[in-house]
């Protein structure tokens, strides 16, 4: 029964034997080695047009530089007033940026709409010295609460952007668990509707530590090119950051894991829809369910062996809000995430509830 | 004939295995495993006494971190000026400290010695404020030009630096070639002298990639769990970092691989006196030799297939600076090196020169 | 009739004659001056204990500085979410400190009480290193919105403030003003209230460009002195900046412009509460009124020759909150300002409002 | 006899007019004001031709976010070893450039050559990800040594800096004083060689706090404008920053007291170039004067009254060395510098070497 983070979950044995396949002889560092180029070929194929690839090995780094790339030390960052750059990353934006101002957005279910930006960016005017200037949007796919954001959600929100000079940000920690969740393309959900630059998770989805920014348009390239470097972000022994994406992309095992993920936390939102007692939190639409439980029942939960986290952000708006007495708590589901698991807890919870 | 850098040579099989048997079962992510439990323990007692321990994944965000925990943005870090944190990380010490200034030395052998830090001290005010402020000493073990510092020479530079309220940080990248070098401890050669932070490489001594700040004194501590969060160097998935480091201190593989690297260089280095026409622009004291040979030469090694790079800073001073005509090559062994390896090189280069 | 803003009404007489009297024979720069330590000691005076003194040029210079001082580039300051240092500095807090976050937090009068602190403070975990960390608060003393926190109201405010490990900091770039409204000292006002660190500005009071950061603690001034220079706010001149204090305070020079400052304001405060169709935004207690007019009275004022600035914040909130139609405007007071003005004001806004 | 430094003479009297003059009726804030935009228009009619105009309180200020302005924090600004940006501003081009790298160039005479820059540029591969990026150069007119640059010399080495994509910056603290000392104009002194940002002093020429930086070129004008903000050197009351400029410019007297200083200077320097013992260290160009004397001569001089700064760098090379026994010592003439001072240090000189 853990389901306490997509991060906690080892990596699939195809990274370690793609690890080892890559380990024969010398290559050259820094990203100057064959399987390195050609992963950045593979990315220009899954989204259908050329790309500029920048390999790290954190996403907070892809963000973080991501911002860096687009937006001047006096510009201004909009972004969903929970998302992971603006509550989790311990000022990473602020840092790369140079100081940079994040401007957190109300939203339901976890998205920042095309009307709240115009409301955001009525705030700050363009052209005034006394306010930073509006620079990126940035986008949370699949958001802090497990839903997805649909192209034409996507595309109104970018249009917005253009409109205003900002470039558009997407930070796909999860973006395998969100494209598996519609029917659509990488392309569609990314550069076809608008977005600039892209932070593209693996490591949340079965590798060790490996993502990647995608940057949808030459401009920012060789300035990622020295910013990574002096972040400390150039890893010497590229090729193995590299091997890990040749394994996701391979046989579209990025696809099938996000898709079991998916399908995992499915499963789960289902039983607990038939519980009374409790209820979702949000939509379930990636690997993450949201659970607003009575206080006693997580007690219960956690001493029968379930691992997961109590929520800390505000948790859903109006009807659906936690009522005193319920807590919020997150359980994620990964790769590696059986049927058994979900059933497990959701027998726990229903012997927690009696409690 | 590989010997363009000592990580090109991919990883130790150890290394895999490591990763292999650490990929059981969930685990908390952030370093709240029990793998990175055990290994600041284990730093712990290979260094003799308490220390904090920060895993990175670069040699280049060891080292600007350090700096950054020990000098404000206002200070100055003195260093050889062939230093790697002075010429070879796209200024990634400045990044970190918010833009304290990098001061170079120079030093025969690629060594700063105790009297030209007094000298290069003079030149700056303390309280004076015009000036930017001393705020650390950073030498490199071993040095980029191949050399080893004893105990003796880092301690008067210590010496220098405690009198002058200055941090003594190492750049350990090559760490464990340093230290089999000499016949001393890795507490010998680090605080006991009195080196304050250390950036503890194991990346191009067999390693995928695992770097660990090495901190002597707790004060530095707590800055640094959040300096490192804000700038993308806290791994989620950091038990396989921390595996990394649990092989490579088991059955002392680090010592045994640095020994090997060592040695081969110690092979190369004896053939190549014997070898009328080159010299060594250094002594060879750790995994590096560097040659200075005809121009011609070189490049018959090159079209022979040799792979090594020439080398671009200034070249030993003196009677044994490069003359028009020659040119100053770098070869770096590893633990993947053979003695059929050199054998062939020398070969290679006795029939280079007779073109 | 011009009300737009208090650094619009040139200096005081009494200023020139200070630079005239200071221009006699040499005198050595960037504080050496005999000027400037004599406006030391006055400061040591007016707060009745021993202080750091920090002369800049600019509000916004002593605010960034101040908060550089006291909170680290990993940092939180929490301040009103309409505060200056929040949306008037186009980022300069985030620049000084290397990228800490400003935590905006709500507040009815333009205030941020102890409790509202309480409930951010929960937001951020100390010691969680994906969070930022708690380290500063900053109170606008007048406030944005022409209020003055009460010492009861400060003292609250640094208690939690003090039990949580904060600093605090005051942006008094109308200190005069809080000062003269109540009947308090400058010593209550500030660090016997629990205040830290001080941003003292006299410039909206009548001097040219004069600005002090008062440090009540030793602490933080060795760090001011080289963040100031390296910022180029360290004037070679300074001794004009000196005689622009000395002024100031001569025979309290600064309470009277003050008091007269917004004396006026209550004035005009007090006729416009007898006009119908119009209301105040908040309570008027120091140099700046912010009137809730119709739009059409609005339009007739400009035409009519009144100049002031349109507010672009939130406004007051619940019933008082600005309706459909209608206009927020604010009009500060100054040293200058004479009851003349603010009668052709009084008699424009009636007749505005009969258009 | 005061010679301690150009900005220890106080103003002349025009500025204080000027400020009287500017101090009437209300006027708009930040730059709105009238006195601005004619200073604006005053500028271009010097430099003829277009320019944008960033007034700032001090020079160090000028010169940071000039060079912020034009170099990324992943850039290489090359400057003269000992120009002020180098060891006087405390790390004031590192902090407002987040970080770019100084890198100091030797030359005779406090100068540069285009053949030096020329070698500094081959340390540094443009591409290379592992080196900052060649950015900018800057150039000290008149130079640290009180030397001035021809229009040939600026002309040979922008021409360097034009074929290697590097921005021009001149520090022109003493901007003045190098124009009256050849015969040319300010636009030849500058844009006609190449040069693309200016830092143009009148502080240290008889001003309170006037600095501007001077944009040849549009491009970097938007980002100055709000750069300056956040780093608080936008004055609130900049009307009376531009009063100051008038008055420079009104009569010429930038110019007649440039000659001045200039001239007291010359007198110093013929007088002590007839006394045996001692010798200049430079050429006499500008406004300060370096002479060598024996070391009890200076202590004699101290004695007597004398006061000027014993110089820190490293002094002229060659024959013209500093010996032992010796020191160099810097006198420094301003537009308050009297034919009688001169007089009585020389003959304070002559009694001193008695001694």
């Amino acid at each position: 029964m853990f389901f306490a983070s997509d991060n906690s979950f080892g990596v699939r044995d195809e990274m370690i034997e793609a690890l080892a396949r890559a380990n024969h002889g010398p290559a050259m560092g820094y990203g100057g080695d064959r399987l390195t180029k050609s992963v950045e070929r593979r990315f220009a194929e899954v989204f259908e047009t050329e790309v500029s690839v920048f390999m790290v090995a954190t996403g907070t780094a892809a963000n973080a530089l991501s911002l860096a790339a687009v937006a001047p030390p006096y510009g201004a960052v909009f972004c969903h007033e929970e998302a992971h750059i603006m509550v989790d990353e311990c000022g990473a934006p602020e840092f790369y940026t140079g100081g940079a101002k994040l401007i957190g957005i109300a939203g339901a279910d976890g998205k920042i709409s095309a009307d709240a930006l115009k409301v955001a960016l009525a705030t700050l005017v363009p052209g005034n010295q006394h306010h930073v200037q509006p620079a990126a949007v940035s986008l949370t796919q699949a958001t802090e609460v497990g839903t997805v954001y649909t192209t034409d959600e996507i595309a109104s929100v970018c249009e917005i952007a253009r409109s205003n000079d900002l470039a558009v940000h997407m930070d796909g920690a999860r973006f395998a668990n969100a494209l598996v969740s519609g029917n659509v393309s990488p392309a569609d959900l990314t550069w076809r509707a608008g977005v600039d630059i892209l932070s593209f998770g693996a490591t949340k989805n079965g590798a060790f530590a490996a993502e990647a920014i995608i940057v949808f348009s030459r401009a920012a390239a060789d300035d990622l090119m020295y910013r990574r470097k002096r972040a400390g972000h150039l890893l010497s022994k590229s090729r193995f950051v590299a091997a890990q994406f040749g394994a996701y992309f391979a046989d579209d095992l990025w696809l099938r894991l996000a898709r079991h993920a998916n399908g995992e936390a499915a499963r789960l939102a289902s039983a607990v829809r038939a519980i009374e007692g409790v209820r979702l939190g949000w939509p379930v639409e990636a690997n993450e369910i949201f659970l607003i439980v009575p206080a006693g029942a997580h007690q219960a939960l956690v001493e029968a062996g379930a691992v997961y986290h109590p929520w800390p952000g505000a948790g859903p708006a109006g009807d659906n809000a936690v009522r005193p007495g319920e807590i919020l708590i997150r359980l994620v589901t990964s790769f590696a995430t059986t049927d058994d698991d979900v059933e497990r807890f959701v027998t726990a919870l229903k012997m927690a509830l009696k409690t």
